[in-house]
């Protein structure tokens, strides 16, 4: 498997996932912005991987601050945070590492400015560590669920891709498997951006766990003819009462898992959870480019000047939640109470 | 309002609606063989007008035949009969129309072979005329249904290109703005083919009618944020009671439906009837190419050689069903009983 991303030598280097699978092109980013811009433009994508980038970010700005002064110093470093900040809005492990830097950071500052950045540099390597861990602690969790001889159906890409590696749903999918499970795997495309036909399709083929490729509006085809056991989705932030948000798309996928009595299993780290909202409809929800919808690898195909919506991100209210799968464990309901709980273990 | 095809000096001239709305081009075929093709391939597509090209089709074959003797001109008649029949599976008024062209070829076996002819090309181009008749009425009862002030959402494209002229969904649509009425649309792209980016969207703008692109997995985000007022879609067939096949995605959007309450309609011609199946399940659903999925405009963005599933219509059960409207006027349940009497009208 391809690394998503890697820290050496004052380099963060990215496989670049708008060009995957046709092309394995990477990006080098030396500094902040360009991390942001890779963000951004969605280089790097997926809620655990964007963390994991900011973190890096955080550290490249950290290391081109010119100064002895501690002050000075945290002025900056704190610009170099404010770039990264706003490279996307939905994704709360963004905030989650960048936070995490940043307290790191204070508590150097009795030391020197070189033995800061230094710090700064092991933390964000250790996030990316830690990430990796956290997904295999969720994959042995999650796999539980998976029922031998299953199909699972899933949405985007939660995969390595989307993380340090292993990946979070299909992490769970990846555990099943390495427990000795048959499982099959419905990919939906996952329109516009193609996560689910270019990097889940791919992820999975490589791993030669069987996947069969299908477009969003299939999903309801296959769950009424009975072929779909279970669904297992990413999260790009979860409210305190358990509500998800998720690549748009997912709460189709939810409330069709609701009508034909599938079990619907959220998979996220524990720094997904922003205990710190009420409910799902207070997270703010990205509205990307109309070009995105009206053009495919660089080819319009819709009427010039169309008015477009596009959210890239949706709810998937708390009821319609089987579980939420942590490294901590799985989490069901009530998620006000069991997500707390979880957090502070 | 470019014509979807056209009749003249034999030859069936048609918009290439795999093209649309980038590239104008037409497409004439002087064979059943040729029609048949571009029946295949989705030159044309859309129940109603692949029945009018399919007739158009019939009479291209009957003009080919070289004899005197009635016997063998039936026998060849039913030769390109068998191909038109053969070009897709789902859509009834493929075979409605073949049937009735058929029906009045026997008719006329008593007089000359040139008189069958000339009568074949008139009862072709009667479709035809008819059909832009019958959406007229469609609309006419279906504009009743959208209230002033309105947001309708439609998935794939039942308008002008699907047709003769005018539309099914879309001329409820255009009937309701004909009426006065202010209403605003969101349209489906409807992958894998697209005639939602591609023919709705354009159709609708050429008009003038405020319209929204959104990809297929968007629909649920907009009903629940409440700004779906009602759902109208065309139909390839409906069986007995009420049972509705459609274009691929069509029963999650009636789910979702379902689950906000939103009322679901479809605009269908009695032609669009099949009442010899007594439900959607006997419908024969057309699985298409793999590389409809995995590639757009030539371009593959997939992993090579993914599997695919490619299920082009589903069924939508009768219960998720509001209404159907047809020329006849506006079908309610029980549909078991009450197509019957439309379709007896």
């Amino acid at each position: 498997m391809l690394k998503t991303l890697e820290y050496t030598d004052g380099i963060v280097r990215m496989i670049d996932q708008t060009k995957l699978p046709v092309e394995t092109v990477y990006v080098d980013c030396k500094t902040s912005g360009e991390v942001a811009d890779a963000i951004k433009t969605m280089v790097v994508r997926g809620a655990p991987a964007i963390g994991v980038a900011a973190a890096m970010g955080v550290s490249l700005g950290a290391q081109s601050i010119n100064t002895d002064d501690p002050k000075q110093f945290a002025e900056e470093l704190e610009q170099h945070c404010s770039v990264l900040a706003a490279s996307r809005p939905t994704a709360v492990n963004l905030f989650w590492a960048i936070e995490r830097m940043k307290k790191v950071a204070e508590s150097c500052m009795n030391g020197s400015i070189e033995k800061a950045k230094e710090t700064l540099k092991e933390e964000s390597i250790r996030i990316w560590k830690e990430d990796i861990e956290i997904n295999k602690a969720m994959g042995k969790h999650g796999q539980e669920l998976v029922p031998d001889n299953s199909t699972i159906l899933t949405h985007c890409n939660a995969g390595a891709l989307a993380t340090a590696g292993y990946g979070t749903a299909l992490g769970v999918i990846r555990a099943a498997v390495e427990a000795g499970k048959k499982v099959r795997v419905f990919a939906d495309e996952t329109r516009p951006f193609l996560q689910g036909a270019r990097l889940t399709a791919w992820e999975l083929k490589e791993d030669d766990i069987p996947v069969r490729l299908i477009t969003d509006n299939m999903a309801g085809y296959f769950m009424r003819t009975g072929e779909v056991d279970l669904i297992v989705v990413g999260a790009d932030r979860i409210a305190g009462n358990g509500d998800v948000a998720n690549k748009i798309g997912t709460y189709s996928v939810a409330v069709l898992a609701k009508e034909h009595g599938i079990p619907f299993y959220v998979a996220a780290p524990t720094s997904t959870l922003d205990l710190s909202l009420d409910n799902g409809d207070q997270i703010p929800i990205e509205e990307r480019s109309a070009e995105e919808v009206t053009h495919i690898g660089g080819k319009r195909f819709a009427p010039e000047g169309i008015e477009v919506a596009h959210p890239a991100f949706d709810i998937t209210p708390n009821a319609l939640v089987h579980a939420i799968i942590t490294e901590k464990g799985v989490v069901r309901p009530p998620f006000k109470e069991n997500l707390r709980k979880a957090k502070a273990q």
